[in-house]
């Protein structure tokens, strides 16, 4: 997509893995939880209601596609999604494997401090995988 | 809708202001944030993915006109939106007014301890302003 602008905070804390016909997907650079974010590639937008009718039903498609998809590998407790922006204002949201055993449950971990950052063959072996079943 | 089960957790923390299509739309007990919360009238659902794609499209549809409506009403820094249900597994949205001068800011306010649930004018107040706002 010509000209798309992605937030220096976005682009420092994740890695891209795939483009959806609405969004990038990229994981969230913190191996502590699995942890998708999709980002619509449209500029300056940052609340849902800023996109267009059939741009809002797309994202409602590619969050629930890529949540179904991160449940079936994890088999995660629950999913959580959400969309904050309080910092990085351009719309981007979460999508969160928890586990009744991790961390933080049950409260949110969006703005956990100290995440661990992928090594590099985790990170790789991450990748190759949502990449997969992501093109499935 | 016949036979629709409310969670006690959702029951005992909010108050009903209006049904749309989808969803019972309430307003959650705790007046230091205008936060109103979405429960599709569908039993045993807690993942968006375990909804239909077209109950999905109308939910996103009703989280976009409620956001909207939160938004222009409360002139709000940014809407917060978010399905964890980490501890109440009915699928619930949360869609929060969030201004920079808040307690929590940019932090987020889901599960924030000691809520201030609302006096019975400030509660009363809020159902006719919201009522009236989803009406329109």
């Amino acid at each position: 997509m010509n000209g798309f602008f992605l937030s220096p905070s976005l682009k420092n804390s994740t890695h891209f893995i795939h483009d959806l016909k609405l969004c990038k997907v990229f994981l969230n650079d913190d191996a502590r939880f699995p942890w998708l974010i999709l980002v619509p590639k449209i500029n300056d937008v940052s609340e849902v209601f800023d996109l267009s009718f059939d741009q809002r039903h797309l994202l409602m498609d590619e969050v629930s596609t890529v949540s179904s998809v991160l449940k079936k590998q994890t088999k995660a407790d629950k999913i959580n999604i959400a969309a904050f922006g309080n910092i990085t204002r351009q719309l981007h949201i979460h999508i969160i494997a928890r586990f009744e055993t991790d961390a933080y449950w049950p409260q949110s971990v969006i703005g956990a401090p100290n995440p661990i950052t992928y090594d590099q063959s985790l990170k790789d072996e991450m990748l190759r995988l949502f990449r997969f079943l992501l093109n499935e």
